[in-house]
């Protein structure tokens, strides 16, 4: 029997994909469950589902809850937490670079690295010496990543991953799919998600 | 010190609220909580925030997903669910008579047969031959929970907890609120309510 598996679907502009990168490595291992992060653009999901704003955006009133829900939630797994001046923030070149340090062996730790830039640590992610300044503190080299982030094969890969996303139903992120084709929207269903994996 | 305390804001139409109802009592007897059940109406708070329908309806693709998300934990919980032929269902003769109930002693026994009549026996909770039912299987006479239900006293406090739930920045149902201010939204946040009212 092959080992349980998880696919593990994040945007780095959606801050309840901040707190389930924050936690899912060691639950995972904890249950037994091999985990593949795969980047994606809610962009492009939330306008063709008629949205043109992210959903604390549109609804403000639930949008202020959910600063308070995260904080929360963020103190009881030991997670610093700013809600950042600029959101939401474009993702695109920061997925682009995480999509080459998953190929890679520093994916994770680069990805939980822009989440706390973003969201403990009140920076823009867009921003291109922000980018540079994390891999050049896992020491990675900065310019020969960036020219690999910027080849259409890369590109391609993160088209492919939101269309892939959008096929699915996704409509929101996180979004932990398994082996049989369940869907689990929520930083809140990641238990829930690795239990079915195990099933 | 007196022992903590949590309020259990439901609206008998909402499908969490049904999930939270089936839960709330033995986790808050094993974390020591009191609860106070608090039936409210969900209708003029979403119209207030521009929703002219349940978001299970506006949002098609979220709202699909959400039945299989529901099914999913009524399962772990051991709790029989089918999506109801008629969704969302006024819930405003339930909420009346459940407040009946609550101040009595059978309130907590019929707002859980309401929701098991309507999420998982398939039946129409606003129809007066379902309340009736519920009522006689409880022993609970019907003509004068019926007469109580419509009083002006009854009525009256229906009004004043959905007016307090919007004074408060409710969006949804179940919502939990502790003595200190703090309020929780959704079925996913009751054991984290439940820690926080112990603080």
């Amino acid at each position: 029997m092959s080992k349980p598996h998880l696919d593990f679907w994040f945007d780095f502009s959606s801050v309840y994909s901040f707190l389930s990168a924050m936690r899912i490595s060691p639950l995972a291992k904890e249950a037994g469950v091999d985990v593949t992060w795969k980047p994606f653009l809610l962009g492009p999901i939330f306008t063709a589902q008629g949205m043109k704003d992210s959903p604390f955006n549109l609804f403000p009133v639930k949008g202020q809850h959910m600063i308070r829900d995260v904080k929360r939630t963020a103190d009881e797994i030991g997670v610093g937490f700013t809600w950042p001046d600029k959101f939401p923030q474009s993702s695109v070149l920061a997925a682009r670079v995480g999509i080459v340090g998953l190929k890679e062996s520093w994916g994770q730790d680069f990805a939980r690295a822009v989440f706390v830039a973003e969201y403990s640590d009140n920076k823009d992610i867009s921003d291109q010496a922000v980018i540079a300044g994390i891999l050049t503190k896992l020491k990675i080299p900065v310019e020969a990543t960036a020219a690999k982030a910027q080849s259409d094969a890369i590109k391609g890969e993160l088209r492919d991953n939101t269309a892939e996303a959008q096929k699915r139903g996704f409509f929101g992120a996180p979004t932990f799919t398994t082996q049989d084709g369940e869907l689990f929207w929520g930083n809140d269903r990641l238990e829930q998600a690795l239990r079915w994996a195990k099933k």
